[in-house]
């Protein structure tokens, strides 16, 4: 479908006071994302013309986390209902010529709707005005689209002016609306604000479209999500698992094999190849690949991170800003930290942590071990214990260690320092100065029993 | 609403033999307090003249559990029925007068009745006999509630005696009653054993009730949990879930953001201020406070804990009677013990564990360590693999790290040991005397190359 | 009930597409286990004279995975429908006299089909044919039950083939099946392929029957999930739920209490004692056992383990294959590794990990340590950041430490290495030869004190 002149305006000015947050409501988090960002997002995908965003409470915050240069910027203050909020984005939507084509409605807190359903709302709008409604078991408190007899709409009933008749009716309006462009500046002048909250009310143009003879066509979504807005963080939360559990839903449909779909949470992009498995209650964070049949096991975290294929994450690893190399045996309790890379094969056990540092294929750091700023060869290992003293109390410093080294338990490399290729320390050294390769080095106080020595007794507590 | 004559008497006297277990029915736990516990802090919220509590099966268990002085205890042994139970409560009931007013029959099994029905109930009892009914879409097994033409209370008829209208009837008899102190003792001496069980049953107060002239109301609760009863550990963790639903939604409503309300559990009291963020699967034990704009990352587990405003609790946090700064960051992997006290912006990294420690404002351990009895000055570094050796084999010491000290990493402090304002300790320092300030303090043997050793090489294994 | 001659055919050669996966569909795991090894082990449980799989994709792996004795395999290729699997399965079969019995129809990617619902689908059958049915809400899709007005099966009629008014039959077949061995292989040769996909139905086989006057029975069963096929991710992943919350459930009967039981999740055998508690997120792989009063705190990891009574494993426990011992104080974030074995009130503390290491009772590990390939005594006291070196880079060594030792801070046990009974080692030392015992044994270099030093101050950076 061609939709040759169309904008988009998003109203996100509403305050959100349910949401008890210094945050404002179109800036929440859902999935990772603002509320907003989601929307914008959506919009973007149907290529509008021009693309505004109405905003208010909270505007600079907004404004300055999400914008970017195909976004208007319009601002309504006061505020003074929907109809006021997008005469304020009328500046931004071009001529109101014959062929200035449609506007759509969307908003801020309204992040769910999918692409395919707008198109469809579009597509079934023409040249007239355009309603996005619903099918709700208990429409109680929603506007009751009434049509005629033909099935033509002919006015939005809102709960406390229905008939019992109007009542009974099912199909509600969603708020979401394609208007003609050419009429808009007309209607939106027409508007009057005499009612109970004196405000200007969006829907109210259906009434004035009928009356001019324009046509009102409407588009249904079948899934009460995809309309849902969020006005409190109970609603924000249950959004949140509707957004987790179409991704797992559609991880799985990809063939990641997942332990609980309601126990994974996605707040960004996973791409995972085939026959990924990923266990219970991991959380995925910003941008994470897996590779084909790598296993992530339960409780895992892992943000802005690559897995390499066949790589097996045991529970409790924690990843970030780090690449994990095919083959890699991980944890459990494993810490990667930015600006690590691992090669093929690599194994970093228990209570390591590795913060950017490059090792190469074979190597291994099994337990207890620090190791930052590092640059490792391959086959090395790193013995229990192990820390790289990268930090003097002013600048860090590099750790080279070279193929086939072995770092004996409890050492500590001052850096900047070198082991050399195939070199040995013993464990406990304290190294300070580049061990030459294919040697043991060691600094080591001698071994040395006090026979007499008594141990000490336990003393009676003070009270 | 002002109840100047109220009782309350509680049975606890139940076997629960479908928990398996060697606790006492009304003891298991349910958000960390007991079954009955729960049952006595709602009754104390009405503020009776006494309360009872009627108990029996591992009677000193309960009792000691729970004791208070505002508490009457009346042993039932052997136990023969709800009617003999509440006659064992009756001397510590006080007078037969007429003003004696009314009695509350509650349930130690019945946690999760709100203080707010029970007003209701007691509201509409007047004088004479309430019963708290509930309307259920199926009630198959209970005793229904039938009412004449005029909507009066004529009897409760158990499932077995039920004509098929009867059984029709969805009100239902929830065990929870009001009764005049009055006729306590009269209806109680005049109720019969004459049944398949051979005990006597409260219900069978209706019908003397009815046949003396004395009025039988009704209130009806709404939610079935409020009137659930535990006899099995499938029904004390769907009562479980119940309470932490609503506990997760409380929060919500107060405006914490959490990131899956079915994934949070709270044992005992958790107060947060606005915008705190609550990942998946936290436990929280005993008192925990955090404030504003806090951050608990995925899998924290905090018992008595208070979290100071935007501090940053990493994945696998792990608190326990400890109190956290305001901007620290923790974790992951961080375990703070009891007596652990955390100035502001603190840092406690991966796999560090603090006890009986006190931390001044912008001090760092971040990787592998364990400080234990020590008291820490401003902005110190200590390295990783830092270690207080604080125990002797009988006795504990004290170690004191003035300011801006820089402890080496893999360094033991042998406790009771200071390290002076400025003081630095190299690398591997085994330090068992004090440190004094503004110099480097350093034990360490020569590193050495053994240029002629050969590495061990791989024996053949044995069978 | 007795089946004397009774044959189990298990259909297992579909290619299962759309799981997307390079593992043959009946090996996906549920629970810890294939799919068709769940099928085979409810076959097994009906004793029945053979036990044919037939196999086809990935048939290989299928056969290896699951061979044994019992076992006969029938390869369908290429594969032509249900009734032409079980054609292949024919030579496996035995004789096809009047006392041939029968043969059950079974499908390896419908694996949660109960022993009982079996037995009574073929004590329904007797000689002749059976049908396991089931009533679904909504039967679109499935092939309906038709009777006549005796209630006696008449067909077995498709979807697309159906009437309105046999749409409106709620019946339907789950394509499990009884069939006389005797009539089998004349059946299947009068199968035609004279379909849309042309294959040959099983399904057919009814309408042989009936016009051959064998009476066709039905055994109906209640939980959908009993007969619910596995063809994809999502299916998969529903019906591991269906497990965990039956296991869970079964738990909970057996007395265990549950902190979630829709966080628990056990993929093996996890057989525990009278009041076990198991905090949520959970896991249980292989064969688990955990004793009376054990305490198993939230995020736990337990594969092939034995938890001793009152043992109380803290948050983050991670064990494999190791004997936890009573009354023993386990975690957090303790790592127990295959070869464990802890006696009576051992503590093993935060960050530690073991590995084929006998502990004995009272003996303490609190804090970062790595003991592997050891053997401790009673009342030995392990000090944070110990490390056994047991690998020299070829081989692994073993340490000895004998009752009643203290092993200090920070000290590195070089194996083989023996610590006497009683003996007491300084903080930070290295041993590499054995310690006497009731001796203090230390490695240490003097403490000094560099008075001029200055520290290093930082570097602008580079850009």
């Amino acid at each position: 479908m061609n939709d040759p002149l169309m904008n988009i305006v998003i109203l996100a000015a509403g305050q959100g006071k349910r949401m008890h947050s210094a945050l404002p409501k179109v800036l929440q988090p859902l999935a990772g994302r603002a509320l907003l960002a989601h929307v914008i997002a959506t919009a973007r995908s149907l290529a509008p013309q021009r693309l505004c965003i109405v905003y208010g409470h909270g505007g600079d915050a907004v404004r300055s986390a999400l914008d970017a240069p195909d976004l208007a910027w319009a601002l309504q203050e006061p505020q003074l209902g929907t109809g006021h909020a997008v005469q304020q984005a009328l500046p931004h939507l071009g001529d109101d010529s014959p062929t200035a084509g449609s506007t759509l409605v969307l908003y801020g807190d309204v992040p769910l709707t999918s692409a395919a359903t707008l198109r469809n709302l579009l597509h079934a709008s023409g040249d007239g005005v355009g309603l996005l409604t619903a099918e709700l078991a208990d429409p109680t408190g929603y506007g009751r689209i009434v049509r005629d007899a033909a099935g033509a709409v002919q006015a939005i009933v809102e709960q406390k002016d229905a008939t019992p008749t109007q009542r009974a009716i099912r199909e509600i309006n969603t708020g979401i609306m394609v208007l003609p462009t050419q009429q808009l500046a007309g209607w939106l002048g027409r508007l009057s604000n005499d009612n109970a909250q004196g405000e200007y009310y969006l829907t109210d143009l259906v009434a004035l479209a009928v009356a001019d003879g324009v046509p009102v066509r409407t588009a249904t979504v079948s899934d009460a999500w995809e309309t849902a807005g969020v006005n409190s963080k109970v609603q924000l939360a249950e959004l949140e698992r509707v957004v987790q559990r179409r991704i797992a839903e559609r991880l799985m449909e990809q063939g990641v094999r997942l332990a609980d779909p309601a126990r994974i949470d996605v707040r960004g992009e996973l791409v995972c190849g085939r026959d990924v498995f990923i266990d219970v209650n991991c959380v995925f964070e910003g941008e994470v690949s897996i590779d084909e049949a790598a296993e992530i096991g339960p409780n895992c975290v892992l943000k802005n991170a690559r897995i390499g294929a066949g790589a097996r994450l045991a529970a409790f690893s924690h990843i970030e800003n780090a690449i994990v190399g095919p083959d890699n045996v991980i944890g459990p309790f494993a810490r990667l930290r930015p600006g690590t890379e691992l090669g093929a094969d690599v194994h970093v056990g228990n209570f390591v942590e590795l913060k950017n540092a490059r090792v190469a294929a074979h190597s291994k750091a099994n337990h207890l071990a620090y190791v930052g700023d590092a640059v490792i060869g391959s086959r090395v290992n790193i013995g229990a214990g192990t820390i790289t003293c990268n930090y003097d109390g002013a600048n860090k410093h590099l750790t080279t260690i070279e193929d086939d080294a072995f770092i004996g338990s409890d050492t500590q490399l001052v850096a900047p320092v070198t082991v050399g290729r195939g070199a040995t320390l013993g464990a406990g050294t304290t190294l300070t100065r580049d061990a030459p390769p294919d040697a043991l080095t060691v600094s080591r106080a001698r071994q040395t029993t006090i026979p007499g020595w008594q141990r000490p007794t336990k003393k009676p507590k003070k009270d």
